[in-house]
């Protein structure tokens, strides 16, 4: 990872910045000035104002979304504030135009409570077709997006949550294929109960009603712990129904899937040898994950995917966001709903005709992959 | 104006917005995946956390700017909303880009208070190289501005009042060649109390201290007034010593100059008559000026200038702000003080080399314009 780190430094100071807003004419005329500004821009402003459903007709709201980040909890660094946010935010900006076609402006935040994340984004909010929350810290994230969702008449998707839940299960839904499993009858084990682990778990319910265990840094949520804040309580509705209780290596007896959504080496290859036959190990931690997919299939692992590019089976929320916003800005939608959700994963996983153990999931270079999920984000979902 | 109103509906309903977001370089290859988003983002996102000066260097801060408008105050058009804004905020970014190739974002604020659109704008201050303010109403835009300026070490301005002082001291500068005048000795009446008229009294009385009446539509603001608002009553302390009193057409006897950013055609031929000989005229109410230069030259007009691009002197204030902004941005000046002002006016006014009645500002497709500006603006003011 160094050579990319230096890489990245040296580019990233040499572009300084690597978008730019561009214009969809030239300027050069008092013609095109009098059209495009004033005096001619009047009508249109007085249209608008007067025609709001239309707004988008008549400005870029149709075609751009902000990413929003206060900075608290970015990739694997934490709460490195606003502007340590904004070099990942415009990568994702760029994302978001290659893949996609859309206009995604980074705004950081100073901003530091719910309330105060909320209003600012409700203020900014009519100029954009969408918002895509990012790298915000649980819990305050799952108050941000609710409210939100509740107060604005334009997409809002927190990507950690989302992006990450649909991408696992398309992986989860060919993972199955492969080993001959119904997801609905697997033993579950979720490693990491924040933004990504919260919205994985509530996503597989809502899709097949495993039983989940929720792992946190304490072991098993369980309804004996009494350290639990609301958001984890609120867990104990879709896992656990056992109230089983101990550590990670006792949650891992016998189940059929391990999902890793929290920090490096955490699992051992003793712990995979004690799951079920044929497990499958999604072990997304970043940089590092885990297990090495290496010691996971030696210990008998039959499926193994991580968020990394370098090994087979890269589970990355970049194979969702794209898409998803596509659709939502071209159907129109103002909420994206969990059968939204639901019909991406399921379009990215059928993109992988004949998923085997090292392809379950398409790569993010594959150009069906934006217009395969956008086609099936419809309004009547 | 008709014919520019309907080819601006019609092509903007044809672009469908005017901006888009263009990257610097293509992310065609896993390797740039990996440099500009993850794992190569992680190292520049750490070190401009680590070094916040240098993030500008490292991000698109350093040539990026925000135009805000809470839509209350928009063209001539009043408050008409956020949506309603866009339009026009989509075009001065095309003027940003083409005239500066600055990258200014717009952002339409559902923000009614002062401190909502302070909140607001604070919220999202890290991501931007500076704030241009745009079509706020008075007085709010002045408090909004100030507290602004105090909050944010970057530069903040509120163009609908110094982009419009700015010009119209420019054009002052070489009105009083022409009609060999001294600014300082002169009576100028100011027709429009709102945020233009305000920056541009204080703008005046900073430059060369004349005799100003300020007018708003109850007369000339004087002590003897029991219904003026805190920023009407402070012009008192920037106009009329004498403390006179009565009409427009009173306040215009013997003056030298008018000055209108008011409403069409409030002032009349025999006002323009009763001024001092060969009086200045600066009548700049759009689209339909306080009085038509061919009127105000008949009752004897020496110079006439007007806000519209089919007349000579159009006093705009789209001729400031893209080299205002160029030079903040390129001296990376955190405040943009009166000497900055005075300066920029200079540079406009120095542009003409010899003035005449019907060449006293120049032209917005100078393409010296933007340089001379950006090079007059220096740190050390």
């Amino acid at each position: 990872m160094q050579d990319f780190a230096t890489q990245a430094i040296n580019q990233h100071l040499k572009l300084r910045g690597k978008l730019s807003i561009a214009l969809k004419d030239t300027l050069d005329t008092r013609e095109k000035l009098s059209i495009y500004y004033t005096p001619g821009v009047a009508a249109v402003a007085t249209y608008v104002a007067e025609h709001p459903i239309e707004a988008r007709d008549y400005t870029w709201i149709n075609n751009t979304i902000a990413i929003v980040s206060d900075g608290s909890a970015v990739l694997g660094l934490g709460n490195i504030g606003p502007l340590g946010a904004l070099p990942v935010m415009e990568g994702k900006s760029m994302l978001f135009k290659h893949f996609a076609d859309i206009n995604a402006v980074p705004i950081v935040l100073n901003a530091h409570t719910a309330d105060e994340i909320v209003a600012a984004v409700t203020a900014i909010a009519p100029g954009f077709g969408g918002i895509n929350l990012e790298d915000i810290a649980a819990p305050i994230c799952f108050e941000v997006e609710e409210r939100l969702k509740a107060a604005l008449d334009i997409p809002v998707m927190h990507d950690d949550q989302h992006g990450t839940a649909i991408v696992v299960l398309a992986g989860l839904i060919n993972a199955m294929k492969v080993t001959k499993r119904n997801l609905g009858k697997c033993r579950i084990v979720v490693l990491g109960s924040g933004a990504a682990g919260t919205a994985i778990i509530k996503l597989l319910h809502k899709y097949a009603n495993p039983e989940i265990l929720a792992i946190d840094s304490d072991g098993i949520i369980s309804r004996n712990r009494k350290d639990l804040n609301e958001a984890k309580e609120d867990l104990l509705n879709y896992t656990n129904p056992h109230n089983k209780q101990g550590s990670l290596a006792d949650a891992l007896k016998k189940a059929d899937v391990f999902i890793g959504v929290s920090k490096a080496n955490l699992v051992t290859g003793d712990m995979v040898s004690s799951m079920a036959k044929n497990p499958v190990v999604f072990a997304m931690a970043n940089p590092t994950p885990e297990i090495m997919p290496e010691t996971a299939k030696a210990a008998g692992a039959a499926v193994v995917a991580t968020g990394r590019s370098d090994f087979p089976n890269q589970i990355n929320n970049a194979l969702v966001f794209p898409g998803v916003f596509r659709g939502a800005l071209d159907s129109g939608i103002t909420k994206i709903t969990d059968q939204h959700k639901i019909a991406a994963a399921e379009a990215i996983a059928n993109l992988v005709k004949k998923p085997t153990r090292d392809l379950i999931i398409p790569s993010i270079l594959d150009s069906k992959l934006v217009p395969t999920i956008a086609r099936a984000i419809t309004p009547s979902q």
